[in-house]
């Protein structure tokens, strides 16, 4: 007998026809004796008009006042997935955030959890039932309904495999797993058995949209292994752990793209201490991610430099406006913005201990006649920005060169 | 400074353009300096929608999921009446029924009321906030969600009102106060300024469905005094509160007529002990709730009886099947059913000091033409079922003949 946790996303509980299908799922595990803890987003939908109501009232609504309206969604799902399970005669009972013992801080849309009690759980497990559990919400030690922010399903059930010791945590979601690229960009892309955590940070912070980075880190912290996989099929996810020997026989775990980077470039900036660090502080202060930097410097001068970065294409125009405004104070000549790129990275813990890895991807590109624009490097990935038209392109070559 | 409790209903939150008319009328009531507790009912349909999936799930679900999965639509309601007022410059905030303090017992989907710590509303009161509270919905002392059943939301503003010993209960509805009989059949109908909780109860209890016995019944054991107006005008509503000497000088305060009753005539009943007994034990066994009992001698027998009984139309197949049911061992001829009926009332606290009262309806009814089927009387009411077809004349005719 293990001790399960399953979290479901807004896709997976959309309405009660699916609900239904996963109660099924939930039931064929029972039926194994284990015992379940299942996690549940809000039906898909739901959070989005709860938001559109807020805006209507209030353009920036108070925040304390939109994890009370927010809160509400994943209390809908648990309610009507316990009774599916109900309808098919499995025990079951679902709890709040708050009465699951989740205890956060009070930081309002953002909440952190500080503890779980997982006493009460423990208890109705132990009573044969099985406990759906309202995921991304919790309370303070004062009483305060919290919610954990963007990806906070997943962090309740990584968060509660940990408290309660589960023997696995499982993420449902609609995908299949983690594959070695978008199998909708390149044909062969293969699912991965097993992917260390490392691996799946560098894959979500390059848009691979499985999972947010947060849950992952949380997992990583305490050891929590879990699978992700598909709530569609009965094919085996992918396995997400700490890395093992074994794990560094392969160089490159996955290839992705992201198109969603655009890419600004201040051409002769004074080469002098202080004044990245006053270009980053007023992106910062906007609150405009910036992703890889590169500095150059420029062609026939010793006293200035080229420095170029990489912003969400949606804070484009908002990251011009900012950098226009300290124009004069830094004294840079111009701005040049470049929306037509993609970055392309490879990921892998195998790495570290290979090398030529880097010179491989670029022959690659090479070979194909892509031009690299800026290159950057952690120990265990590489990311290069290249043209947009040519990025699919270079993906497919890439993943070929590396994983056949 | 006073301190008022304001109750809002379903239809007068249904969508945020009309979440912002209430914040807009509590500013108001702010502006003059009263701390003021708005209690609001989920958004209309949103309950009915949340039925309609649970249904769906299970034909029957289960009650504690079912108040976890209601207790979401007032939640909702709170947490968009509080960003309404904060759009508008009011300090608020919106309290769960948990965190208003209301205690109830355990019978989820109809949980009575324990008790209720006002201790953190006052706190709030006195921290300058409007405080907006969930209605129809309360804690368990072990922490389980409850529901209070129908009429929930006016017993929670009632009971805070008793509980924070309130200066004013408001009861905001989508009618203008309680008349002397329905406006829409009677023209001649007067909004009365005031009415006692004993008339008001028979009232309720008679089809004027401005609200349910429950909240009543407990603003009189509590003394709370509250006003029923209309959330669309700024007209005086009705006051409900404890009888005055005054109020006896009105003979009949109200005429009510109820076209949702059906009558059930048993023929050649045995006349002896527990047979009464036997056949209304079985209704409430059954969940059927009977009205007007009413039972004469047949003719040309001494040893059978007639017995008729009014319930509501919806009850009526099953209170036929019911009693067919107990046909052999109650041993009655045979059972007849008519739903052409109406139940025409009249009430007043002034009946008990003046005479002739119940001679003079009658009266009026035979004037006209109307026969009358069968009588049923209380201390402070008068009943009569007679024929449907008549049933709106009658009530217009009786209306002139008290209220002229």
């Amino acid at each position: 007998m293990s001790l399960i946790v399953q979290k479901y996303g807004g896709t997976s509980v959309a309405n009660p026809e699916r609900i239904k299908n996963v109660a099924a799922r939930v039931a064929q595990y029972r039926q194994q004796n284990h015992q379940i803890v299942v996690v549940v987003s809000a039906m898909s939908g739901v959070t989005d008009n709860l938001i559109k109501m807020a805006k209507e009232i209030l353009p920036l609504p108070d925040e304390r006042e939109m994890d009370m309206l927010l809160a509400t969604g994943e209390q809908t799902t648990i309610a009507l997935t316990a009774m599916a399970l109900q309808a098919r005669g499995v025990p079951a009972i679902s709890l709040t955030g708050a009465q699951a013992g989740i205890v956060t801080d009070g930081v309002h849309t953002k909440a952190k959890i500080q503890n779980i009690t997982p006493k009460k759980i423990h208890e109705l497990l132990k009573s044969g039932k099985v406990v759906i559990v309202a995921g991304f919400q919790g309370e303070t030690p004062e009483g305060q309904i919290t919610t954990l922010g963007r990806g906070g399903s997943d962090l309740t059930a990584i968060a509660l495999a940990a408290a309660l010791k589960a023997d696995l945590c499982q993420i449902y979601t609609d995908v299949d797993g983690v594959y070695t690229a978008d199998p909708r960009l390149v044909p062969g892309a293969r699912k991965l058995p097993e992917i260390s955590y490392d691996e799946m940070l560098e894959l979500a912070s390059l848009g691979a949209k499985v999972m947010q980075s947060r849950s992952v880190e949380f997992a990583k912290k305490f050891g929590v292994v879990f699978e992700v996989r598909s709530s569609l099929n009965d094919n085996p996810g992918t396995l997400v752990k700490e890395e093992t020997k074994s794990m560094e026989d392969v160089v490159i775990r996955g290839v992705s793209l992201d198109k969603n980077q655009a890419k600004v470039t201040l051409s002769c900036v004074p080469d002098k201490p202080g004044v990245a660090a006053r270009i980053f502080k007023a992106l910062a202060d906007a609150a405009i991610n910036v992703d890889m930097i590169v500095q150059n410097v420029s062609p026939g001068s010793t006293q200035t430099t080229d420095l170029s970065f990489t912003v969400d294409k949606a804070d484009l125009l908002k990251a011009n406006k900012v950098i226009d405004g300290i124009k004069a104070e830094v004294g840079f000549n111009c701005i040049r913005a470049n929306e037509k790129i993609g970055k392309l990275s490879i990921v892998g813990v195998g790495m570290r201990s290979h090398s030529g890895v880097a010179a491989k991807m670029f022959d690659t590109l090479s070979k194909i006649g892509v031009n690299i624009d800026m290159i950057s490097t952690s120990e265990i990935k590489i990311s290069v920005v290249i043209a947009l038209e040519k990025a699919e392109a270079a993906m497919k070559a890439v993943h070929t060169a590396f994983l056949g």
